[in-house]
């Protein structure tokens, strides 16, 4: 049986994404969702000439005619309706945040003044109009956009929603996932395992794996048997927009889902890539369905979720795909099988480089080897002997 | 007054970093968190000699014999108890996950077999001892220790808690935090704004940055009253570990936050900071209670918690401040004051280097402009010119 290529399974995964739709939430539970419309400034910003500097507020004019002394009218601050200055060879003390008040066109900071008997004295020769005044509508403008959809909410944006008055934002929806392990040699992490099991750990990667993207995702574990598997994926396929599998791909006896989805009218896509690890991984698609099937290893598993799940859910929701990040190997390697080999790698950021060094692991079923680890370095299928220098995609997991 | 230089105030807080102990939870809800104890393996890595290929297991001797037709006695599928394979002369089929059955030294996979009533005739010349068998142990020894303490939870170190069992595990107690904005100009998001009034902001962004964190604080507004201010701060030291605050901290005559928290005993460890945007922040501890207080404009609050909180938190909670992140700046760059610039900029990566790219602003009340950026260079205050290609620390905020 002939293998795909990970860019040929990259590319047709990435032909095979899905619109959730919208929904509303509350502003502040909104962080790391899609935005799924434009903000839009409610007004100018900002939306009153702003006093940027604790001072006072002078006419310029006095200032022009020769004046350096001036009387204190009062004090407007920040959260204080507009005043008028009374007397333009006055001035008005103005506060960080206030309304620049009326007939004042310059503020002067306390840095640069004496202040005796309600009496300002400037301690400087030059002023300039509009000085430490942020005025109305330098920033943005009523009715500019401010934030377009399909941005990735930050911090930053949760800053913008508040300042709108946006209390609610429309995001984009996540699809609802179940992620199903298989095989009769798992027992639940609670138990403890006979000499010949192991205890389910996957789905629990992948579960991580998935909050990271703000996804709630429910699990499910299914005994190796046809018609079980059958009965149970076909209710999990009604119920879910996109089922994770891990195991049971592969050429064992009991590898059955590959034949159960087809049973189930699940369209295979692709079954087997050309990549280590995570060989088995099996592709498909029914009506609006998607089904990832992971091979079991728990680096596939692991790997798999990170290259494929998490592009084809950026571009659901409507991320544009982050350019391709890339690191530069820090050692020579050599990897002989003509595969693309996911290498494991910790990161150092060494004067603005992203240098990968490798991490000597036991295969994929070494666990406790990406908890040493940070990222893959991705090593292409046409070559063997990979050079300290070279620069290759990497995938973080950290 | 004179101001305390960056590096300076960042020592000021490493060196009043604070242990908030420990509590128990569930390992699947330990994602991000610190992990405050060892993990060691409960047995060893695999746990049994574990079959790495679907195929069959054979005796290598009769191999070595020159047999090369194996009569199938069996199957040893995964999850089953070992077997024994009863005619060293024949073979049990064998599934990857499965003990390799007693009396068997070898798997050969399917992809080298041919298989016809019930015998398996090798189609390979080569068979070497254990060939696809991952040895009882050869991961982990029972009794190692897969994970140190003081690590941050990755989906990788979910996945160990739950193959050696670990259902609940221990983890920093995180710091309970509130953040406080003060100013008689803001209103609630809710709310429409006067004129002379904007919504509240900078207590959002915070909950949302302090959400990166893992860290779930409360916000509250209080008036520019200082007998209110004593009041209600008074409270707020008592019951929270860490206090937040934007906006009351410059020269304004409503600036009372440095005099209310001496008035309460809280010690001032710095105030102003030679950079831009955050000069006026003020730093400071009563007992086991620290104090932030930043600046109100946005941007300045923005920065100041990611370059001086987050390693406070990270060093409270018993990590490794990572080692600096740095970046290449792609562009020239003109910067006068005698003051550490915080430069917004977008961050890419460009064949494994990491580019700064200016963002031009309109200063540190101009909130937007954080949506347009993705990072901080930090750019020290012992020159104006930085020219395309000087490489400096990075903040990133996505």
């Amino acid at each position: 049986m002939s293998l795909t290529t990970v860019k040929d399974a990259l590319d047709i995964i990435l032909n095979n994404t899905q619109d959730f739709g919208t929904e509303i939430i509350d502003f502040e539970k909104s962080l790391g969702r899609v935005l799924k419309e434009n903000i839009v400034a409610d007004r100018d910003f900002p939306p009153f000439n702003r006093v940027s500097m604790d001072g006072i507020a002078i006419n310029s004019e006095a200032f022009k005619n020769g004046q350096t002394c001036f009387k204190i009218e009062g004090i407007q601050a920040a959260g204080d309706a507009q005043k008028t200055l009374k007397d333009s060879n006055n001035c008005l003390e103005a506060m960080t945040g206030a309304v620049l008040p009326k007939n004042t066109d310059a503020v002067v900071q306390y840095e640069l003044l004496k202040i005796e008997n309600g009496i300002a004295t400037l301690q400087t020769d030059a002023i300039k109009d509009f000085q430490n005044i942020h005025k109305k509508g330098l920033d943005r403008k009523q009715g500019d956009i401010l934030i377009k959809q399909n941005t990735k909410i930050s911090a930053a944006e949760i800053g913008v929603f508040a300042t709108v008055g946006k209390t609610q934002v429309k995001v984009a929806k996540q699809p609802k996932v179940m992620i199903i392990s298989t095989g009769n040699e798992l027992v639940e992490v609670a138990e403890k395992p006979a000499d010949f099991q192991i205890r389910r750990s996957n789905v629990f990667t992948l579960v991580a794996h998935l909050n990271n993207l703000n996804i709630d995702a429910k699990t499910a574990h299914i005994q190796d048997d046809k018609e079980i598997l059958i009965q149970k994926i076909e209710t999990y396929l009604n119920e879910f927009d996109v089922l994770l599998f891990s195991g049971a791909v592969s050429k064992g006896k009991l590898d059955f889902i590959p034949e159960v989805l087809n049973n189930l009218g699940v369209k295979k896509l692709f079954h087997r890539v050309k990549q280590r690890p995570g060989k088995p991984f099996w592709f498909g698609k029914k009506g609006t369905k998607t089904v990832f099937a992971f091979p079991g290893n728990p680096v596939s598993t692991y790997v798999s979720c990170l290259k494929y799940f998490y592009p084809w859910h950026q571009k659901s929701v409507g991320l544009n795909l982050e350019n391709e990040n890339k690191a530069i190997l820090a050692e020579d390697f050599y990897f002989k099988p003509d595969l693309t080999y996911f290498l494991q790698v910790t990161l150092k950021n060494i004067e603005g480089k992203l240098m990968a060094i490798p991490v000597s692991g036991k295969g994929s079923g070494d666990l406790a080897n990406l908890v040493d680890a940070d990222a893959f370095l991705e090593l292409p299928d046409d070559k063997s002997n990979f050079t300290k220098g070279e620069i290759f995609p990497i995938i973080t997991y950290r």
